[in-house]
């Protein structure tokens, strides 16, 4: 089951570097639920989801790092859960490449014979003084 | 399952109301991958979440307010995840109550027999252009 999972982070993965919105909620279940580290508390749904995925690709210019470590997957027969770290970044309109390190979780459920993501959790941790993003944080 | 995990969360959530830090850390798996809001990208083992769990009791009042909404468990025979909102706060010097909304996803697993929280995964979102944490948000 392990090995089923894996290959979906890494599809999913190549969708999200290749900016295809489609293929990337292609993978979720319709009533995913996910917590994103930007704008809302939560996303209730993949109609939601996909249109906070469609704003994200617009106003930014997609990843020009987007690599995953420290993965861990825990399998059962129909549901597993894994959790990693995600080194994002990207240039500016300066051409600078800036990148930080992302916290992430995620949910599966087997569902009528195909692993679907049903939930999703990204995060930076703040700052409990000045209540900022620590986006400099490395492993 | 599903019953033995809402139990696990509902006694670690009570061991939290007082400020236990022995009974927090007492569901807790050896290696314990955790991912809290604040401080640090992560916090790998059982003595070091259970370091800034001493820390976060010794800095802060306590929360005044931590209630559980929406609570969603997939539970298999060994293994088991949860996310749910947690509606948090305290009062400060000035006796004036604050409290905020974080997002909480957790992942378990059966250890000889006892069910131990392996992954826990605490954040709130953050504003995408000033990069400050968003803790007026309201599910």
């Amino acid at each position: 089951m392990s090995t089923a999972i894996n290959t979906l982070i890494e599809q999913w993965k190549q969708a999200v570097v290749a900016k295809d919105v489609e293929q990337i909620v292609s993978f979720y279940a319709d009533d995913i639920v996910a917590f994103d580290a930007v704008t809302a508390l939560q996303f209730k749904g993949k109609a939601a989801y996909r249109a906070h995925w469609q704003a994200c690709m617009e106003c930014c210019p997609g990843p020009g790092v987007f690599d995953f470590h420290e993965l861990h997957i825990v399998a059962a027969d129909d549901s597993a859960f894994a959790h990693w770290l995600a080194h994002c970044g990207g240039s500016g309109p300066d051409g600078v490449l800036k990148t930080c390190w992302m916290r992430v979780t995620a949910g599966y459920q087997r569902i009528n014979g195909q692993w679907r993501v049903v939930h999703e959790h990204w995060s930076a941790p703040f700052d409990m003084e000045t209540g900022t993003g620590l986006f400099d944080l490395k492993p």
